[in-house]
C-alpha cells in the first residue's frame, strides 16, 4: 500500500541492467492477474537489444526512455495464440471481432498494471508510453505482431535515477460516485479543479504555452481533436488489419 | 509480491462489511496508478444499495457475487468530466472519438488493477466480471453514465467466504517473446498447453460437456463466434451512443 501511495513515474535511469531472472519472477507472478476464462490473452514483447530500442523509439515520439531504459515491455492483447491452440485441437476459434480484442485488451492491462506494481515493489521504476495506441500499425511492423495481436500498452522499466514530485491528483469526490453517477456543476468543477489549478507548475505551464486556462492546454496542445481524430483512424485501420473489426 | 503469487478470485464473500473509510483509502490510493496526462480519465460508481445490486445481476447473467458481494464497484472511462472541465474554462474538447475511448479505458484499467492488488493486500477478495463488456448499454442506463462516459470493468468485493484452488498458468514462455513475436508451431502449442490440458479439473471440464478437446469447450461453448459477433455489435452501438465511435 506504501509503495503505491509513494509511487511516481520515473523516466529517468541508471544503467544497471535488470537480471533476466527478476524481470522473468516479475511477468511470471503479474500472470496471476486475473484472466477471461484463464486463457491469459496476452503477449509481452521484450525489448533489450539496442538497435531494437532505436527502432521503437521514433514511433514513441523519440522520448528519451525509450532507449535510456534497461528493458522496454509492449504488452499486447493476444488472441493469435488461443486461436492456434484452437486449431491443433479440432475446435474453431471465433475471435476475429471488436469484443475479442476489447476482452484481450482488458487481461493485457490487468497484466501490465500488476507487473508495474510488483517491478515498483522490488525498487524498480516505470513509464508507460500513451504513445503506444498513437502508431499501432508500425509497433505492429517492427516487433512482427501477426493477426490478431495488437499492441496496447508500452512500459520502460529500469533503476531509477531521479526523484521527482508527486503530481497532484483530483478529490477522491472528483472520480467516486455513489449508486449512480452525478453529473459535475460548474461549482463542482470550480471546487474539484481548484486545488490543480493553483499549483505553481500548472501556471507555469498555463504561461508557457501562452494560454489564458490549464484546460486549453490540454484541448488545444496536448491532446487536440485534430490529433485525436486522425490517431483515432490509424487505430481503427490497424484493428481492422490484424483481424479485429 | 507474496500475496499476488498466492492470489486467487473470491466468489463467495462472508457478511462482513467494508468499511467506507477502508474503500475510500484503497480508492485514494490507487489513483496514484498512471494516468495519461494525469487527466484521470475515470469514474468508480460504488453500489451497495441492495436494490441496485439486483438491478445490476441480471446484466451479469445473475452471477451470485453481484447480489452478494457488499460491495460492487463499475470502473468506467470517462471523458465527460474532462469535457465538462473544458467547457468551463474556454477550452474546446475534442474526445468524442475512438482513441479517446482508447485512452481513458487504458486509464481505468490501470486504476481498477491497482484497486484489486491493494484491496487483496488488505484481505479481501475480488472478482472481475467479464459481462460488463457484454451489456454495456443496459450498464449504462442503470448507472445513468452520460455520453463519454462507458462502463469497462465490474469488481465485486467482500472478505472472502472460501478458499479455492489456485488456477492454473501457462508457462512464461507461452506469453513472452524476446525482441519480436515468434510463432507457435504444433510442437510449441503441444509443450506449452500440455500442463492447462493434463489436469484432472480440465479433463472433467471437457467430459462434462461433452467434447473432445479443452479448447473446442471454449471455442463452441463458452467463448463462440456467434456470441462474440453479437455481443461487439452491442459493444459497438454502446461507444456510438456514448459518442465514442
Amino acid at each position: 500500500m506504501d509503495n503505491v501511495k509513494r509511487r511516481r513515474t520515473i523516466r529517468k535511469y541508471t544503467s544497471r541492467d535488470i537480471a533476466p531472472e527478476l524481470l522473468d519472477q516479475l511477468l511470471e507472478t503479474s500472470c496471476r492477474a486475473s484472466t477471461m476464462g484463464n486463457l491469459q490473452l496476452y503477449s509481452i514483447v521484450v525489448t533489450r537489444d539496442q538497435k531494437m530500442k532505436e527502432m521503437l523509439a521514433p514511433l514513441h515520439f523519440n522520448q528519451p526512455m525509450v532507449t535510456n531504459a534497461p528493458v522496454v515491455l509492449t504488452f499486447c492483447a493476444d488472441f493469435h495464440r488461443t486461436s492456434v491452440w484452437c486449431k491443433e485441437r479440432k475446435a474453431v476459434p471465433g475471435y476475429d471481432n471488436f469484443l475479442s480484442f476489447v476482452n484481450a485488451s482488458i487481461d493485457t492491462l490487468l497484466l501490465a498494471q500488476t507487473f508495474c506494481t510488483l517491478a515498483e515493489e522490488k525498487g524498480l521504476g516505470i513509464c508507460y508510453l500513451g504513445t503506444t495506441v498513437y502508431n499501432p500499425d508500425r509497433i505492429v511492423d517492427v516487433l512482427r505482431l501477426p493477426r490478431l495481436v495488437m499492441p496496447v500498452a508500452t512500459v520502460t522499466v529500469g533503476y531509477p535515477d531521479e526523484n521527482p514530485a508527486q503530481p497532484d491528483r483530483l478529490p477522491l469526490e472528483a472520480v467516486v460516485h455513489q449508486e449512480s453517477y452525478h453529473d459535475y456543476t460548474r461549482a463542482d468543477i470550480d471546487r474539484l479543479y481548484a486545488y490543480k489549478e493553483s499549483l505553481p507548475e500548472n501556471d507555469f505551464f498555463v504561461k508557457e504555452n501562452k494560454k489564458e486556462t490549464l484546460a486549453q492546454v490540454f484541448a488545444e496542445i496536448r491532446y487536440t481533436r485534430k490529433d485525436n481524430e486522425a490517431m483515432s483512424e490509424t487505430f481503427l485501420r490497424t484493428l481492422k488489419k490484424q483481424g479485429f473489426l
